[in-house]
């Protein structure tokens, strides 16, 4: 442990000249490293941490590389030996393990002892006399004792005498506790700090590993007719975990307004009785912070969130930063809406369409600070109420500054929060929000089809520097998002959806009960809205219905939490199939102890088959070996032999298999009788 | 124009989140920037600049981006309007017309006009009313007028009264006209500048475009027996300058050391009259700054070099930071080298390997300030004598941070200098002496000699962010360098690898006259090191032998000196040709105005053939048109016509050819007669 400021001041960094000349140490070509460090990486409790960078000197000294790392509480950092890779790149992994801020960075110095160790040895191979070298040598481990303290400093003077005594044997030099006692008291006078000190924010596992599922809470009620309320939630709790999910996400749940209210099917003009779209928030019984009467009391959804709390379920909360013109805020803080010339607030639009049932925000107000402070305190105001999930709509039309802004004070408050975008925009302005603090992210996946497609998405996502700040979250359908797919694939396409989505993603979701009962019909063709959208009415779904595909989902969910390699972004592999319809990939733990291989057919339509190749050394397979691979969906085992297995998918029974390959089958030699 | 320091003071970036938080727009992703703009890029006077970055803001409004230029000696900005290309990335290009360092950065900004413009257009194609965004355009174009001067507020007001005005035509505020208006006095007062402001480095054409011969001036004498000097060097210019070579590089012409020295072919005693190695730097006659007196006077090298400098050339010294025990440096400052316990210097060694004849400095010195000071006065010294262009010996031996601050030293005194690194050393420590300011750099391509391995590493070189800091050197040989594949290879080898340098590199050089002789015995199989090296012997070399490749050179560095294409790195392009023996590239000019084919042999035993694939619209060629191509080393014209065309190759005449593409070739269209 060095204490952080003593570093600090020490080593000011390699890259002001004004400094010593003799930092001789380059570091260079950090990763991971976000826009030069301008943002945090993001990790879970309890996951590894890889840092490599290029070190390197002139000539031919030896170097001792270190990653430091600390929790931001902590003054003193720790340090980890970097080994070196090939080509001046090196390597250190450590692991967080608290929700908190980390920072690391890292420290290289020239190492003379370990130079002077190494040359030595090529000079005894040699043959060559050494008397001098072994002088030079117990001169560098003098300057160490006298750096050194204690007990240290009194063995470091022994070695020195040993090594300089020619009667000696001079293999002592090479001693590997003299070698940790240099190191542990290196000169590091002339060591080169990198110039920039990095950032981990930690969440807990959920931000990685989390199963959502989406349902109207006006549409949970039992009863044909009568309006969902949240003890309707409560009571279908159990069967949502009970199908594997863990985070239950509710459409707004606040007052609808009803100037311009949309009708059903989207229509301009509702009839009297029709609810309104949740997301035309507020009305005369208040706003962001209100509950829209009919789903109940603030203390039904206290309860509902502590019922799921104790189910080990989080309820995550829309927000929605927007306002119907009957919201109060329209009233009360005009100054936070654009005025047209005419007297009129400015709706929402999108030349030539017009949303004038909803009013923005008009960010550019000179009462920014006071708006910013308001929407923070909606997030803190539902955090108070036990909410820890928020999924936020459309963020992309909101400035980036603000949820910077607005996602670290809550975080400050709250650390456990989640906030997932709804980005459903272009890339960059998805990514920059995932770097500037969004937990998770909605994405292209509903409409990444093919293999090829898959393939290269999923490879950017998980392989490219993208895996260091954002965490996809899979979603097949939405309320806004009936993909094409799914209306001409029927049933197939659900299930294969599903398994891609679920065993792609560590994070996905569905939103139901429109998923499990396959509703896929679109508003009108060529469109992806829901023909009778539950945005614009109640609906009642018969969630019992034999064909539904909620055993289905049970299973790939079992498999999801009993498979440690699919709660992960990394360890994704595809492999070829020979087939572009049938896409197989596998996901595997970094020691390989878990690793489950998806086989899909991409085909709603047809049988597809072909020849799944998998590079067995690399799950841990010994080529030699027979191997169980135990379908988790359809339950059957597998004894397979070779990287080359044949598969074939109906998928008219079920389109995919899910895997577990189990690396080991018990032979003859593993009884006691064998000898 | 906008004063900078104005800009810098109004957008303070948009990483603070303490600032203004109405900044909306993002800028991020900008290329070029090295190492987050710890570095400078590179160009010469007159070359062009690209700057790309993803520039987006939320929602939908228009943005207005502009890259920012100025010489560093200037105080405003020049603006150049960014144009979109895709995904959120912009793009914009400046030329730089002086040597001097130059600043780049980038400014953005919400456009309300842009947007109201875009939106107005969809409205009016929608028929819908627009009276009312009449009077918000209106609204904006006031507040432009408001903030405008003289003849472009009177502008403004009346197109604002225009734009109100119902009766008038609507199309008055689509007019660019207003447009211009508008973007001049644009309301940036929420604009977000680039966090970074980035640097270039200016430097003079040959710093990319450079032709090299190197020679020892001690073999130069035309009288077999006698020391070459200056003289004899000077009386061969004509002919070195008659095979287009614009840069003359002399190994190091400095006093001798004679403890130690080298014999013939490196044995480690000298017999008596051996003229040791001009590497082996300094004697009881001087160091550094001296000069071996065999070789002439001060006067005489002065006169070499002004020599030089009126025929347009350059004398290139080398400089090699490293004393000869009897270097003057030894006795007075032994505080420069390190010492042995046994009270010797320590001399350099890459164990088990002595070099008793070098000791080199200690640049871990306490008096490493001092040290630094007098290696730089010793580049400036020579500067002042004239000479302009030095070739580093072994820089990466030396600490980097030494050679950032000499070479800023010495090009703040003598801008128009000129720094060849001979890194020939792992990657990371090449490229980074590179971005620290070398000005070129040798490289592998010595050893890089398949179809495959050229085009990896010239792909890497000129297509990645090492195009803008590192300007390859490229050697087919050196004094320490005699390739196996000239080895066995041969003529045909010598021909090709000069083909294939001064075609794929702006620059190159050649160590001659060992290159135009075809000198390939090595001192034994298996090594590169030439036998009798001149650097341990003075060598008679009979210039003027009929098989000499002199004609060749004259012809290759003519169509170098002659085809702008040839004289940069950028436009290169890799065919396809069938036959990994058979390489083919282009390289062309941005306009495409010139246009070179090169295609080798790089089989030196066989005749090869192939089918050359040219993607012709990329190199302005009409498809359906014939073009012509010119062979400017056989002088050959072929009509081609279509991208596929067949090549044969026989390496026992000449192994290469150098097409110079003609665009266009005349037909009877082009006679009057023709109706």
């Amino acid at each position: 442990m060095v204490n952080s400021s003593t570093v600090m001041n020490i080593h000011a960094g390699e890259s002001t000249q004004s400094d010593d000349g003799r930092r001789r140490v380059i570091i260079e070509g950090v990763s991971p490293e976000i826009d030069a460090g301008r943002f945090p990486i993001k990790r879970t409790v309890g996951e590894p941490v890889t840092v490599e960078a290029d070190v390197f000197t002139d000539g031919h000294d030896a170097l001792t590389c270190q990653v430091l790392y600390k929790r931001e509480d902590e003054s003193d950092w720790t340090e980890v030996d970097m080994k070196p890779l090939v080509n001046d790149r090196w390597s250190a992994t450590f692991t967080v393990q608290k929700q908190t801020g980390y920072r690391y960075t890292i420290v290289a110095w020239v190492d003379h002892f370990k130079t002077w160790s190494r040359d030595l040895e090529k000079r005894l191979a040699a043959g060559q006399d050494v008397t001098v070298d072994r002088q030079i040598g117990a001169l560098i481990i003098e300057q160490a004792a006298a750096r050194a303290e204690g007990s240290d400093s009194t063995a470091l003077q022994t070695y020195a005498g040993l090594v300089r005594d020619p009667n000696e044997d001079v293999e002592i030099a090479l001693n590997p506790a003299l070698a940790a006692l240099m190191q542990r008291n290196a000169d590091r006078q002339f060591s080169t700090m990198y110039a920039n000190v990095l950032e981990i924010v930690v969440e807990r596992v959920r931000a990685r590993f989390s199963t959502w599922y989406e349902l109207f809470p006006r549409s949970a009620s039992p009863e044909p007719g009568r309006h969902g309320t949240f003890k309707d939630v409560e009571a279908r709790l159990p069967a949502i975990k009970q199908m594997g999910f863990d985070v239950l996400y509710l459409p707004p749940i606040h007052p609808i307004g009803t100037t311009f209210r949309k009708g059903k099917n989207n229509s301009v003009t509702a009839e009297p009785g029709e609810p309104g779209s949740p997301w035309a928030i507020g009305s005369v019984d208040g706003g962001h912070k209100a509950i829209h009467s009919e789903l109940g009391t603030l203390d039904d959804f206290r309860h509902l969130v502590e019922t799921a709390r104790a189910e080990g379920m989080d309820i995550a909360m829309d927000i929605a930063f927007q306002c119907s013109p009957d919201h109060p805020y329209v009233r009360e803080h005009p100054e936070w809406f654009r005025h047209r010339p005419d007297g009129t607030i400015q709706y929402a639009e999108n030349p030539p369409k017009k949303y004038q049932d909803i009013y923005p925000f008009d960010f550019e107000t000179d009462n920014w600070s006071e708006l910013w402070n308001e929407l923070k305190s909606v997030f803190t105001y539902w955090c108070e109420q036990g909410v820890r999930v928020f999924r936020v709509d459309n963020p992309h039309t909101k400035p980036f500054p603000f949820w910077e802004w607005t996602i670290g004070e809550v975080k400050r408050e709250y650390p456990d929060t989640i906030f997932l975008s709804e980005a459903f925009t272009r890339p960059r302005v998805l990514y920059r929000l995932a770097k500037l603090g969004f937990t998770q992210s909605y994405n292209y996946f509903a409409w990444r089809n093919t293999r090829y497609e898959l393939t290269e998405y999923l490879t950017e996502l998980t392989t490219t520097e993208v895996q260091e700040y954002c965490r996809p979250n899979f979603w097949p359908n939405t309320p806004d998002i009936l993909p094409e797919y799914l209306q001409v694939g029927g049933r197939p396409a659900f299930i294969s959806r599903l398994v891609l989505a679920a065993t792609l993603g560590a994070s996905y979701g569905i939103y139901g009960p429109a998923y499990e009962l396959t509703d896929n019909t679109p508003l009108e063709l060529g469109r992806e809205e829901y023909l009778h959208s539950e945005k614009y009415e109640i609906k009642q779904w018969d969630i019992n219905r034999p064909d539904s595909l909620a055993s289905i989902i049970t299973l790939v969910n079992r498999a999801r939490h009993e498979n440690p390699a699919l709660q992960s972004n990394t360890g994704l592999t595809f492999h070829d199939t020979g087939n572009e319809a049938l896409i197989a990939y596998t996901k595997a733990t970094a020691d390989k102890e878990n690793a489950i291989l998806a086989v899909v057919n991409l085909d709603p339509n047809y049988v597809q088959s072909g020849w799944v190749n998998l590079p067995l050394e690399d799950l841990g397979i010994e080529p030699d070996q027979p191997y169980q691979v135990h379908d988790l969906i359809g339950g059957g085992r597998y004894l397979w032999s070779g990287p080359s297995n044949y598969i074939e998918l109906n998928p008219h029974a079920i389109p995919a298999h899910v895997f577990r390959i189990r690396h080991r089958v018990r032979t003859e030699r593993d009884f006691d009788y064998f000898v």
